[in-house]
């Protein structure tokens, strides 16, 4: 049993963490922490969190640094970015084997200049940054198993790099003018009130939003490079779909290589590429070429679904992907790579079936 | 480890137990069986089952009894009610020590007569209805640990029976002239498509449905006449929510007592019932007098919500409860059941937090 | 051609009015007013309205009344209540001739001390809020069409009162110990972001909120009072569906006079007062005996449904209506109150059908 | 006043038409007819339609043509593709003074071959194909006025073309590798129950469908075609939204022309063409570049709302279009042709505000 605390346990990616954690069975989740809620139980703030042990959020503005790694193995930071790199500097000067896994944006970036650009401020911590991985599994796996810090990734770019992945790695698709079109449920949108988020406004509605300026762009393009070993580009839009969780992407690309000539023959070629590149992935679901992944499939699971299809008369091959926001696209990625980090089984804590 | 078997595996109940077992530690889904996809895997009709290892839906028109009964510690029945209760006596005449819980209606009934007339059919098994036990655990746990055949309460009956059962048993309202205004989710009406829930009618839409007419008013009449060693009247108006899962009540309901004077008092002294009541009950969650249940707080969980009031210028008790159809109102409660009568601990396999 | 003032034009009821009003062949609409928008287009408010003739929002905190009242035939208020009525009386000081239509709660009592006790603050204007009549038209027209200021209903009131005015007026049921269980959609909770109203707290959810104290409980007592000609009491218990428009209730009273033997002719005999009573009102909807009015069937329109029905085992007579909160729970009958002022056809601008 | 038959009456189409055409004032609506509900009452099937003049369904499979074609100036088809053509030739052949609005798929096609190949049956009525025109009034005004046979656009199809068309037109983007990420709300689908439109299934879903395979991509290619003057190729993928009503478009194109050096300039450039195209159309509303245009604000209205962006990565230009399926893309814009038809004011009966 290892002991974990979250910091920012209120937000939807904090209780979603403790979703998942409170029925891990080698982690006991050792203390919360909140800004707005300091001091009260966590059963005040969700009522749905009424069960066994309930926990009292501890006040995020007066942590005992001391205190806080002595008792954690590791800690959770479910944080907004900007705000999230002063805790995840602290903990880490404090103690050398406290692990951290960060959800925020703060230690996504391979470049800081970037991280600068995208999130308008400069970044206090390059030598963190540059040590922190980037916690994607399934690319990153032997990385994060040694890393000390890891940054979870975001959710529309975990949905759009696992998708894109075994085409630009194996080099079938041009890196370049990659068509990102994704769509979140609104849970995405964090738990803040706001006119965007406001039910009346977002019910019966459908919309893009951020086109063209959306800041997972760049974590995707910066990602994508890497794993092409070739700058990429791409045109990623974001849209608001009226349900709670999940994040579909739809992504068009153009081929890099000869494909057979059949329609049918390129589709088996390119469902093929996907299999072997994610043959052993547990969480990672490959949709027969007559299967469409929708976002129910993986709902409240780490799971990802995909599949590959390609349309004659443009040439464009297009990649279908799908996965919970706040699970995969979030919490339940950073309980992957703490598992990842401790050495368990990969898949602990994360078998739930999806919820109809 | 018990073996576990479903007759009707592809229906939401049925895969609601699927989610449920495959997570169930003590519990191995040994087979499951379908009229409509039988030879199909269950990932096949439902994609989102593509998880470890997939299960094959065998026939169900096809069954070789024998072989279900050697193998089975346990069946499950998620079929229609007057279909159920055929399975039901030839597996109960196969093989004694198999345990069977159905899901169904046709066993729920103390008396044979409300049976047929509210389901316009007579009952074929008599015998084996008297010895089939009514399957809510909070009341009835007794009689559940020592049967073989439990019928498991319709998801209505559930919510209501366990949030009038505190006040009825201690003889605190009238057990006549009780009101019941229910809202259910939209999978409480299944998964056959139909007008009544085709999406462009249900979505942004409410309405009461079969007003004096539904069928769970009949179970509700009955279990709550036990429960108050009286005979109860109930008015049960069913509605329909736009929404996946849940069930709310509203109960309105006359004091038999005199209550303290003050209305704060009279409250405090109506919850302290209740928490006396469901003092043991890991599954009952009596909200403060300054909270109220919502259905999201149970989503995905077998629990049940409840809080009670009392408005001065009608003189009239309210009661509010909540429960996950599927789960608590059906699946959930089962396997609850399936705990009792293996004596495993309770909770086993419905530990899971609350889904936001 | 009237001139119609709004003030309050960007919350949900203020663009309900517009909407309305754009569509009424004898009204223009002369001048809207805003705190939050002050000198910006509605259609940059709302970007739908980005029809024909576009309106500026002129500034609600420093308002011209001689300006306003020389401008206008009528001014409705769409505002918060405790603030309306300082607008109110200026309005009403400065020309006797302009009519005024306030829907908020500021007017609608006849005793000011239930206001008072309700609203939590003294009320200022105690001879205009004995002047303003309750624009409820099928039971007050005539004290509306010779009346200056009218204080349109509230949702849930329009609803309840509509709904028992008949059996009451008839001295059919009794007055006291009325149930009314009703369900609103979230636009009912208006256009400011909160917990309550967001997205992801709202979508899939279902509640009772306010039990035993929500403020329009006792507008419903009142005015059920003045209907029975006797002191009526009622238990109120408003929920929230996850939907945007309607409102539907549900509502249980005692009979107060023998009804016929069976019944069949229980129902039927209801079923002609409802008749009798709504005959010559266009926009009161009775259904038949077999049908049961849902909220999507009045979606957009200033229409009510009605329908009866009678349970035998506890007694009770069971009311069931609906209405959209906004066009005839808010700014549709604020049109329809207008039309009676102005002796204008009393559905003009209120012809539109349904939207499925 | 003009009289209007419409044929196919109780589907979303049909209604969405009687809505519409109950408040035309220059329309009286002659007759309607069903095959499922012949001789029953509109506002049996649809309570809703409980207004003022009932109107009897007729019996679709027993029509006196010559009585129909006596009584009707035009008549509109809401009926299945493959079977409309049938009614369309008789009523054609009946009487030429009558005008036919046909709003299924058979008579869209300049070409016999698509549409053969597309909808796997031969096309009966060649020639009648030939005569019809396609009914998208900004771009094919002049042909609709005198045609007497107009192909309603398919709602897909009308968002997508009147998105590209002015950069299509004025040869800004290149014809080929146009790629359509539509996205549709679930009325599309019509009204007859399914397992892909179970409120179960779909509600708190998001899912691509038919990928690569829609008829519509068809239709699209063959329109964008003949607007570019070149053979456009483009890839069409539809997504199904958790939504009653709505059609969004992203689209993505490469320019064919060397745009402003600066984005900002570009971006300016591009929405000039489509003001100045559109520069009279009542129902096209061009967004600011600040603004993006969502599904609520064309809700229950014939507008379609438009913006454009430029993507400096990948040098995209992106086109965003926002339409109501069954106003604009079915009834409403049938109602439009109509008008021209007729010579009647082209917004008449068209001018309902959008329902917030």
């Amino acid at each position: 049993m290892i002991n974990a605390s979250i910091l920012g346990a209120t937000g939807y990616t904090g209780i979603e963490l403790i979703r998942i954690l409170k029925n891990h069975k080698k982690v006991n989740i050792q203390s919360i922490f909140s800004k707005s809620y300091a001091g009260k139980p966590i059963s005040e703030v969700y009522s749905g969190f009424n069960n066994n042990i309930d926990l009292i959020c501890e006040d995020l503005t007066d942590i005992d640094y001391e205190k806080l790694c002595m008792k954690s193995d590791i800690v959770f930071l479910a944080l907004p970015h900007g705000i999230s790199l002063n805790f995840v500097s602290k903990i880490y000067e404090q103690k050398p084997e406290v692990k951290i896994i960060d959800l925020s944006a703060d230690f996504r970036y391979d470049s800081y200049r970037l991280y600068s650009k995208w999130y308008e401020q400069e970044h206090p911590s390059k030598e963190l940054l540059k040590k922190a991985v980037y916690g994607l599994p399934e690319l990153f796996r032997t990385e994060i198993s040694s890393s000390r810090v890891v940054a979870n990734p975001g959710c529309y770019p975990t949905a759009s790099i696992l998708a894109c992945a075994p085409l630009l790695a194996e080099k079938v698709i041009k890196p370049q003018k990659i068509i990102i079109d994704a769509k979140s449920g609104v849970s995405g949108a964090g738990r803040t009130p706001s006119k965007a988020t406001h039910f009346s406004h977002v019910h019966n509605n459908f919309k893009a939003y951020k086109v063209t300026t959306h800041r997972h762009s760049s974590e995707i393009t910066e990602k994508l490079s890497s794993v092409a070993e070739k700058e990429a580009t791409v045109t990623f839009t974001p849209h608001l779909v009226p349900m709670q969780r999940g994040i579909q992407v739809t992504i068009y690309a153009d081929p890099a290589v000869d494909l057979p000539a059949r329609t049918e023959d390129k589709i088996d070629f390119l469902h093929d590429i996907y299999r072997d590149f994610y043959l052993e992935e547990p969480f990672i679901k490959i949709y027969d070429k007559n299967k469409l992944p929708e976002t129910k499939d993986v709902y409240g699971t780490n799971n990802c679904g995909l599949t590959v299809r390609y349309d004659p008369p443009t040439d464009k091959i297009i990649i279908i992907g799908v996965i919970d926001n706040l699970c995969r696209g979030a919490s339940g990625q950073a309980v992957q790579n703490m598992n990842i980090l401790f050495d368990f089984e990969e898949t602990t804590g994360l078998e739930q079936e999806f919820i109809f």
